[in-house]
């Protein structure tokens, strides 16, 4: 009797790659109940590291690439040659490495569906008119040196040479730790992408937030990677015993930066797509009974495009002197962080638009509130991302990050519908410069 | 050429005993600058507390006390005979422990004044119609052993046993820091006073707050010793990520505490002389791109009476419940401490007020946040205080406290003016009981 073809082939044979790649990790797992996710670590260049490069070498090797290797900066790189090696070629991929205790499907999956077209054309012999680059990226999160990505940024000619004598928490400078994985620093500058040579990037990841899990969708277009700023702050009034001080003669730090929170979520609520969040608030040596004189706090602001960010926050820091002025209260701001949003292209994300529609799924916008390679490749070259839902609420950098065949099914057949879209327009009607 | 009397002889005399006092502390003072305020500790029954209350039975001897002894729990006690061994007596005093870096007012002032007002009858030859005592108390604060008003707390029979067998930091128990002070443990339960043969108590203290100060007053009648409830507790939502979480999605436990923080600050502002308080507010390893998932926080909640207190306190956890309820957080919340109002007995507060007036100053009227002496014999007989202003915005527990000599003669001349009154006018009319 003749088994049935499995429903979701290329989301069940993605979720086996994810697994099987999951063997890798930094730390070992212990005490993992039967049945668990096994939590997972893998970052820049260890031998866990090297091992998921070596077994995503091998698997484009498998599926039909014509060109596959590993760069200078650990990015495994594959090329399924077009008809016309002189069109500009399409760039797509993420990363590989990990958070601490991560999932498994953050960045991987981005990798993991455009292999799987590629498997899918070659076994079809089919060719597309432009070369196909698919690129694991060796470095994203930043979490074994000070440096984040650093696979992407090697190919918009951003690796800084400095960051080859940071040392990870052994000690272990970045120099050594590419010299004894084989890589020669010297040969990372000419990774640089010449633009003109490519089309565009784009990248499918999961959305590693709750949006699509809320609206009952498996795939969202990505309208822009959000901008953002972060700031750490003080406010200070006066400690003063709270039995015996009157509440109209207080300053009181924490009550300012209360105001402060709220006024963060208000305004942020009030336009889509924006977020503003207080992450640390803290009293120092707060007591029961003493009003605060001290209260620390953390600023992180988003929005789809830089006017909407800095209007963000103007208006936070406004409201901030103005509490303070109110209240009789000083304060200090620090900076610590500053991105430019990155809207996508808009005929890429139109393409992305029609795959979604091309496999009976509503066509859903959402914009990136967290950083990705797109964001570095936006620097040189027009891209669009393509958002996956997460289960579980789209919980990410967890060991309960979690996806579906199904969903991933409907990934890899939007991603081949914007391959077959390129192949099937003529150049003049691309939309891609 | 004869020199002119002194402007404050009582106030400049207290002030000389209060820095002769500050000799005594626990923690010798090392880098005090010349002319800074030494910070001063000392805790019951140390080496320095011992001198204290030798020092203070010395003077009691010199300013004519009668009867001047040192209790089992280390009490400094003096009578000043009246002309009726039969008639109830007065009784008055304060602590003269200290919290760590103190000042040299905190309590004392409340011994120092009725000493001055012996030595002022004494000279003068004249004797009231009662006995009056005054009492040194050896310990309120609390700050050696987990325990607070040893003093004034074994004249109302509830010193406990169980405390005998507290250690402090050094692990030396109660027990053994009272034998060796010469101190009989067993005869403590003694010390406890008959309430019929009190008239009542009154107590001086500085008002330990901002209130006199701003209203440009030096004296204020304590109308009552207001009750208080303390809570600890903490709020839980979801933590998430703060790039990729929309504002309609989150359970932030910081923003639910925030808005806490300020319901307390309105809800007390909306009554006179009652406090709220949030002193404690920290998201626990909140980082800064991170939507808080926890938030710890403390309640101080006060009120001149327990009705208000308690209106106080149910209208806060209403409002808790509510916030919980409305953003989907859950929260715990567990009483630490509660303490009951002490309002000051009507004819004793009236007698302050004609007392103060007396001294040409403007009667004001304030209820006393923070806890004293007053608050322990409240519940064995009628009780009063009066308040004088602490300069420098009332500062306290903190060796910047200070007062002045004028507003200390002040004090004084009312405090004599009280007695006066219990003199002059015929027993029916004292309505003390």
């Amino acid at each position: 009797m003749p088994s049935s073809p499995p429903a979701f082939p290329f989301g069940d044979a993605i979720l086996a790659r994810a697994h099987a790649l999951a063997c890798h990790s930094d730390v070992p797992a212990v005490d993992v109940p039967p049945g668990a996710a096994r939590p997972l670590t893998v970052t820049y260049l260890t031998e866990a590291h090297r091992a998921c490069a070596a077994d995503l070498l091998q698997w484009m090797r498998d599926d039909g690439f014509d060109e596959a290797g590993i760069d200078a900066v650990g990015n495994v790189v594959g090329v399924y040659r077009g008809t016309d090696p002189a069109a500009p070629r399409l760039l797509t991929g993420s990363h590989y490495d990990t958070v601490r205790d991560a999932g498994r499907y953050d960045g991987r999956l981005g990798i993991f569906v455009p292999m799987a077209c590629v498997r899918e054309l070659h076994r079809q012999g089919r060719r597309l008119p432009f070369d196909l680059e698919v690129v694991g990226f060796a470095e994203e999160e930043g979490q074994r040196f000070a440096a984040t990505f650093i696979g992407s940024g090697a190919l918009v000619g951003q690796f800084d040479p400095a960051w080859l004598d940071l040392r990870d928490a052994d000690g272990v400078s970045m120099r050594e730790a590419m010299r004894a994985a084989g890589h020669d620093p010297a040969a990372v500058p000419a990774l640089a992408r010449d633009p003109s040579r490519y089309r565009g990037f784009i990248e499918v990841h999961i959305e590693q937030g709750p949006v699509l899990c809320s609206a009952g969708l498996p795939l969202g277009v990505v309208t822009a990677i959000n901008g953002s700023v972060r700031f750490v702050g003080e406010m200070t009034g006066v400690a003063c015993h709270a039995g015996t001080t009157p509440m109209g003669q207080r300053r009181d730090a924490a009550a300012g930066v209360a105001e402060l929170v709220l006024y963060v979520e208000r305004r942020a609520g009030e336009v889509p797509d924006i977020v503003g969040t207080v992450g640390q608030m803290h009293v120092p040596d707060g007591s029961i009974n003493v009003v605060p004189g001290r209260c620390r706090f953390s600023l992180d602001l988003r929005a789809p495009g830089d006017a909407a960010r800095d209007a963000l926050v103007a208006d936070v820091l406004a409201e901030l002197a103005a509490i303070a002025a109110r209240r009789g209260l000083r304060y200090t701001l620090d900076e610590t962080m500053r991105a430019s949003a990155a809207p996508s292209d808009p005929a890429l994300q139109r393409r992305w638009e029609r795959a979604v529609a091309a496999t009976g799924v509503p066509v859903f916008h959402l914009p990136s509130g967290a950083g990705h390679d797109a964001m570095k490749l936006h620097e040189a070259m027009p891209q669009a991302m393509l958002f996956m839902r997460g289960d579980n609420d789209g919980i990410s950098h967890n060991p309960l990050e979690a996806i579906n065949a199904a969903d991933t099914q409907l990934a890899v057949e939007a991603f081949l519908h914007f391959l077959v879209q390129l192949t099937e327009e003529p150049p003049s009607m691309t939309g891609i410069r």
